[in-house]
């Protein structure tokens, strides 16, 4: 077993890392830039050390980290999630310096960062890819072919892509044409590659993504799927384990497809296979080459500690579950709270933390690293908080989510909570049947007041009355 | 369903009703004492009235609280524990003015606190109970005779006794002779009965309880074991569930006695049957008439949520789930944290919350009232939190126990959190065979200090110089 890990992250997933080696007797070695110095991955690690003053460029610098790793005796480097986590050069630095790093192998992350290979892969392990390109496009009248033949709207996509950019939409032949130089263009400048593919655009599909586990003898099982289409600008908001919207033939299905992609490319440690499904289609979107933010809510519905799963692969260590030992109960929902103001076009709403209070009782569970007096800096991503609630049927789990928001106190800054109470109102979202336009479709959301309702108080002021008078 | 709930009762156990009301769309009332005026029951129910100045009364006044949910307009009102939970004068005054009462009727509240008749119940419907008095003692004479029968030690109990007060154990006839007179003296002050009788001792038993549910239609379902032994002095500090010094056998066993327990007595709502197990042998203890504090372990091994099910049952309707529909997965450990100082004789230590922070991450639950700034008032129970942690495993519960303890801050009382990290490392805690005597038999779990292990203190100071020097 891994003795002393480096944790090359902040935030919320550099405490549950924290945690995870706190349960496991492990050491953990935290790192930080300067507006970090007060962050709870600091307070709570065994040991941290300073990166610089630059915020985020020592969460970067792979060969700094890694020497971290080796001069304070670790035998292993965990990346998170962001940051360098799909790095495959640093993946490649930790092989070369004999610290064990905490995901797939660095060919594996390269070849599935490369979507188009990563594509070749999936087509020849028989995983259904989104009709498109067989290899990067050569020129612009290739890209007219193939779109003529799988018909628009297409994607035009950068090969070496990401987080949503490099991506454009194209609904026609004078689309293409004036979108494939910018793409290449964007595509050169954001990721140093001018290799673009294309697929064909699926309209509102429903986002299902695959939890999957493997081990370095050759093991590999699923443990069963995530719901994330409630996504504004491909960021993920809300996300549900199991979807309330697949079959039972689907949820095998998807799971089969998830184990055999991880086995078709030596996949080893935690990862996500990523699916868009459309009526009874579905089709390989991309792999996440590690621990993905709403690894939380898998672990709510099968009670396997993916972190901890993580540790032991890297350990060398067979998997603790056969696939048959994997069931899943009940519903979770995981609420991404950002530091953002969603009335006012969910503009980052960084500041200091007045008051945090975390939501407790029955199937509630909190990942954070914020606490009353935090300042949250403004160099990084606005999620501040990870709310996640469970219960056994779906209703009930809806019921707890808006009981937990409402219970959690989160004063100092804007947040999304109040924006979730809403979705959490509509009868769409409640039906459990959505996709990824319900955002984009239900601008009316956002028309909620940040204030108590005027009846509420009245409520509050009689009760004070009564309350003063002693009934 | 009801609609508007009165909640008879204080902190943590009505706070978790209030969320419970929440979640169903219930409005919740809260009273309160004046140290009570700034409680947070008070402040996240939706209603909250004084019941006064004097700190207890106001929650002992059965009449005056039945009278304000009738004029508040409330269908119910939930007892929670303690209080006037198990009180039938106040589940009677409840049926005479038309409130629900969430519990089970006034004649089987009667019933079941007065042991000999509780005793009877379960003779009759062919629970084992321990060996003893058929009926209350006539005299001296006759506790002798069956004293001898049964061989000593015995057990002197008050019949209307409970909560450890009006037993003691006598281990020779000199020993009786010299009780019996106590024994009723302190019966007849206390309780104001003079009716005593006599048990068996059943020497190092392990506390096993069995939660079971009940409608009103006649279903009544058990949800599991708990594991109580670790007590101190009757007063239990961590539960556990499923008991991991149970057989499958013993476990069927005790789990269809509770229910056959429960039907014998026509019992309605939530209840825990007590037994007492040692070797082979199982007894019939008592009957909890209320919901217990510990009953978020079986909520968290069950996914069942025991509050709702008891504002369902008092709405008249069947229980949602069948025997066959509940199953448990993993252990749950319930961790009562007290205002108390362990190494002082565990005397209570009242005052302002200087700083609290909850403890997060995976499987990690707190049901609490408490919050920065707060102030335990010296009036009540010194239980200031329940800290409840779940995993797939026994060890890994265990592990995860330890690292909530240290996980969580909790500043400007003592609490019992250090002392349960010492029986966390104990070998006989850890095999998970233990029995009631554990705590007494082991007072060298004392001896911990509260302040920071020297080389931990080094370690800080290292990393701290190292963070300064960059690296």
């Amino acid at each position: 077993m891994l003795k002393k890990i480096l944790i090359a992250n902040r935030g919320e997933i550099a405490v549950r890392i924290v945690r995870a080696c706190a349960e496991m007797g492990i050491r953990s070695v935290a790192i930080h830039t300067e507006p970090d110095r007060h962050a709870l991955h600091v307070k709570r690690a065994d040991e941290a050390y300073s990166m610089g003053d630059d915020p985020l460029a020592g969460y970067l610098d792979a060969r700094r980290i890694v020497n971290l790793a080796v001069e304070t005796g670790c035998d292993a480097i965990h990346p998170g999630y962001g940051f360098l986590s799909e790095n495959s050069e640093f993946a490649r630095i930790c092989e070369e310096r004999n610290i064990a790093f905490i995901g797939p192998k660095a060919d594996v992350i390269l070849k599935m960062g490369d979507k188009t290979a990563a594509r070749k892969s999936m087509i020849a392990a028989g995983v259904p890819v989104t009709p498109g390109s067989e290899d990067n496009l050569a020129n612009l009248d290739e890209a007219i072919e193939l779109a003529n033949n799988i018909g628009y709207p297409v994607m035009l996509k950068a090969t070496s892509g990401g987080g949503g950019r490099g991506i454009r939409r194209c609904d026609s032949e004078k689309e293409l044409k004036e979108q494939y130089p910018r793409v290449i263009s964007e595509a050169t400048k954001a990721f140093g590659s001018a290799e673009v593919f294309l697929e064909k655009c699926i309209l509102d599909p429903k986002h299902i993504e695959v939890q999957i586990l493997a081990d370095s003898q050759g093991s590999a099982i699923h443990l069963y799927e995530r719901d994330c289409s409630i996504q504004r600008r491909n960021q993920k908001l809300i996300e549900i384990a199991p979807s309330p919207q697949l079959t039972p033939e689907q949820r095998s299905y998807v799971g089969e497809l998830a184990v055999k992609a991880a086995k078709a490319v030596g996949y080893e440690n935690a990862g996500t296979v990523e699916f868009l499904v459309t009526g009874n289609d579905i089709y390989f979107m991309e792999m996440n080459t590690r621990v993905q933010v709403e690894h939380t809510i898998t672990e709510q519905i099968t009670g396997v500690d993916i972190v901890r799963e993580q540790i032991r692969i890297a350990s060398g260590l067979p998997l603790s579950y056969r696939q048959e030992d994997i069931s899943f109960r009940g519903f979770a929902l995981q609420f991404r709270i950002n530091a953002e103001d969603p009335k006012n076009n969910f503009l980052p709403s960084f500041g200091r933390i007045t008051r945090y209070y975390a939501p407790g009782g029955p199937g509630v569970r909190t990942d954070t690293a914020i606490y009353t007096g935090y300042t949250i800096p403004p160099y990084f991503d606005s999620m501040c908080l990870k709310l996640v609630v469970w219960a056994l049927t779906w209703e009930d789990t809806l019921d707890r989510g808006a009981r937990a928001l409402a219970d959690m106190r989160l004063q100092g800054i804007k947040t999304t909570a109040n924006y979730y109470q809403e979705i959490l109102k509509n009868d769409e979202f409640r039906s459990g049947h959505f996709n990824t336009s319900f955002v984009p479709n239900h601008p009316e959301l956002l028309n909620y007041s940040d204030k108590r309702a005027p009846s509420e108080i009245a409520l509050a002021i009689a009760a004070a009355i009564a309350a003063h008078a002693g009934v």
